[in-house]
């Protein structure tokens, strides 16, 4: 409805995911009123996000170099490895502090529907680090289908290797009501009661 | 929390409106897995809509050349302007396929608040354009508080140039109930009621 290089941004806009025809509108009208020099910083953003950002040899996050800046880091344990579906997920254990040792990122999660199979996952470079002297992995994937399925096949393949391997406690959400929680939670919870 | 390039990125999608943090990530992982071309053509788009895009000197509609489509069509009454408030707005009443007179953008309402005063909106070129033989100027500004003052605003303005001034009527949306109708709306709807 607009002409050319406008609708033409409107378009590009609303390809990106969560970004509907009036978000991109709204966003193409304030890009038309913000600076220049801004909306050419966040073109060029766009242009070395896809030059420079790589994914680490070893762990698969996001890099810059070969390698990520865990994986560069030597005072990260290498005896413990967090396997976990997403960069963004590294991001989230990062967060809580507890975490010294090194990650793997499978780059999703097993999935029938979608045709995801671990040939399409990081999963062989997984086996061959655990392989490679590993005390314990730690299955860190999300709590949904594709993640317990794929938590379920990394055990199973893990297994004759003799690593320990522990997934993440279910639980109630710290701050969270009972009322509100679903009913497999609340029950992982129960099961997985403590004495004080 | 991520190394360069990638959280510049986010850092600048983050700025866009109506994009928070987590859909500032979500939109780079989605860049990050997307082809280069793709990503290129987004920054194009960003960068030629600056360059390309500009105001109507007419109206100030959005244009690509000296006058938009609308004034560069002979076609189109000269003697019945529409006064919106954004270019966003011409779309909207274009949709409707009801009026083939000519548009005036103000770029925004008056707001005492955001200290918009009628000197930073397109009111003076309005007022001579009305004055240059206009037959009736349609306010058809947003039935928000800004809008209406804009309109009583311009109402006073126009008044002593003999012009016909009129404004979008109120009333019930077309399939909209009656119980999800705030009051005001129903009773404009009420007092501006026809015979049948």
């Amino acid at each position: 409805v607009y002409e050319g290089a406008l609708q033409d941004l409107i378009d590009e806009l609303g390809r990106l995911p969560g970004v509907g025809p009036k978000s991109a509108q709204r966003i193409a009208f304030h890009l038309l009123a913000t600076d220049q020099v801004d909306v050419k910083r966040l073109a060029a953003a766009l242009v070395r996000v896809k030059d420079e950002v790589r994914f680490c040899a070893t762990c698969f996050n996001v890099a810059e170099g070969e390698q990520c800046q865990i994986c560069r880091n030597p005072r990260r344990s290498e005896e413990v490895l967090c396997v976990v579906e997403e960069p963004k997920d590294v991001v989230a254990v990062e967060r809580t502090g507890e975490f010294r040792g090194r990650y793997h990122v499978l780059g999703g999660a097993l999935s029938a529907l979608d045709g995801v199979t671990p040939e399409r996952l990081n999963v062989a470079s997984l086996l061959k680090r655990a392989r490679d002297g590993v005390d314990e992995v730690i299955l860190a994937v999300n709590a949904t289908v594709e993640g317990q399925t794929t938590a379920h096949y990394l055990m199973d393949a893990l297994a004759p290797m003799g690593v320990k391997v522990t997934r993440l406690a279910h639980g109630v959400p710290v701050g969270g009501e009972l009322d509100y929680l679903d009913e497999g939670t609340l029950s992982a919870a129960f099961k997985a009661r403590r004495s004080l």
